[in-house]
């Protein structure tokens, strides 16, 4: 079926499936992988229109699709080594193929992940990536949070979504192309999610924005958490643009950032700042661990309401 | 997003994701396995109108969308050990689910395979799995055949195509009915598949025609094929109903079987009668490995010429 496209795909992959441990690659039935076990394995799907806007530059849409993917295996810890590919086109076009390839293999490469198998498909356009990575002798998970532990975020808040809402913009400030390019663009945490291994008590990754994603780390790790806003490390020109109110709004309940949210007990505390030195990223207190079952979350000592319970459903 | 539906999905497996060697199931960011290396893999998409009818049975979709992966993993001869699944839907549907679920849960349960993970979104109804199964330490490929090997195919041919234009039929008569369950219950020769590691020298799964995929293993394997029509085992009823030519050319040409083709060399034939009385299943030998570079096929000693080269395309 429309196995062009995927020689397509496969020409701007050349070498890329030659990886260590692919014994058999693309071209037959099935990969044949020889990583050593235990394996990390996760599936998104993103969908033009839903995941991201319909006409999204083609690079950004291969970038991002790989990206939110490898974020999943970062807030496991463990070591990317490939991935497969299902790719639904509504038509043969050749330059959007070449521009989602680019994305995606650029991507690939800073990761060295290979691509061992795929399909392509006829109708909206969709991208299905399934990742397998090394999990190593111990994972991160989100159940593994007590009381009295400190929930930390890596990087700064609310740029994704800023970044959503500008990035049709005919003129963009600097500021505002960074929001974009923070939404087209995410960064999985691949390097820190390793390291964590060890100092994290739990971990997840910001899909679908801080204050649900903490609340499934504490549900499966049968706590609660309570969150101290003027602690959030805020994406630079929020606060300043949309005043304290809407800038923290979009911080807490804004989705797509694909930072990870994780926890640390207090003695092990020490060990993050050589980390955020080390990898020149912010690793930032925004809450603590509580015996309660929700997330309490507080502004300047009063409790604070988010406008939606479960966060902007923009393009969800 | 949209976690009701695959919450609902993870009630109908539950203690299916409980498998050996699942450390971490589904709820996380990743699922955990400890499988041995190395490992097959691959990923197929399905879409309602393109791969099968729109308003089809869910029970026969769930059942399909397994089906159709778990021919890849025998293709291959692994042992069947998990899926992913990425699950599109147009709007809840709570029956419409339930009954998917059942189709895939039952076909899952049969091959003992864990759901390890999954993500539901909104759009047109498709579905993309990514099945994992031991590859052990050798594996059916398509690029071992050389010229001299017998071509043999599994089961009985030209069925499925048959099914799936008979599918809406009001009355289809106990012939007809056998065809359409042929189309939407697939049945992936698996035990087939790891029975004939050491016996075949290359394999490929019948998903688009005999002639179409035959040609995918001898281009594999650098050879040509002769294949011999008159020795084609046909699917019951497609002669009488027919007659020869468009007989035959449902069984040449019509994809969808998920029999196994694969090669054999002659001094390993007498194996095969064994292993057909041990697993209940014909294999039949339709045709000769070449030195040449195409498949040839005749049909009582003159060649024959399908109506398309690369068959029929109903739903593709």
């Amino acid at each position: 079926v429309a196995l062009g496209e995927f020689e397509l795909i496969e020409r701007y992959f050349r070498g890329l499936s030659d990886r260590e441990g692919v014994l058999v690659g693309i071209g037959d039935d099935c990969a044949v992988v020889d990583w050593p076990a235990p394996l990390a394995i996760s599936t998104d799907t993103l969908i033009a229109g839903v995941h991201f806007p319909a006409g999204m530059d083609p690079a950004a849409v291969g970038h991002r699709c790989l990206a939110v993917n490898l974020s999943d295996l970062a807030a496991m810890g463990a070591v990317p080594r490939g991935f497969t590919l299902a790719l639904t086109l509504p038509a043969v076009d050749e330059s959007w193929l070449a521009g989602f390839a680019q994305g995606l293999r650029d991507l690939a490469r800073r990761f060295d992940v290979a691509l061992i198998g795929g399909d392509t498909t006829r109708g909206e356009l969709a991208v299905t990536i399934t990742v397998i990575g090394e999990a190593g002798q111990a994972s991160l998970v989100r159940s593994g949070a007590t009381a009295g532990d400190g929930v930390y975020v890596s990087g700064a808040l609310g740029g994704a979504l800023a970044g959503l809402e500008a990035i049709n913009l005919p003129q963009p400030s600097s500021v505002q192309s960074a929001w974009v390019s923070r939404f087209s663009h995410p960064q999985p945490r691949v390097e820190l999610g390793q390291a964590l291994v060890g100092i994290a008590s739990a971990a997840i990754d910001l899909s679908d924005g801080l204050l649900a994603d903490l609340g499934h780390l504490v549900r499966a790790s049968g706590c609660g958490a309570s969150l101290h806003l003027e602690q959030l490390p805020m994406f630079p020109g929020l606060t300043e643009c949309y005043g304290d109110a809407d800038a923290l709004q979009r911080a807490v309940c804004g989705g797509d950032e694909y930072e990870l949210c994780f926890t640390v007990s207090p003695d092990r505390v020490d060990e993050l700042s050589v980390l955020a030195t080390r990898l020149d990223l912010p690793l930032t207190q925004v809450g603590t661990i509580t015996t309660g079952e929700c997330v309490r979350v507080s502004w300047r000592g009063v409790d604070w309401q988010p406008q939606q319970a479960e966060g902007y459903a923009h393009f969800r």
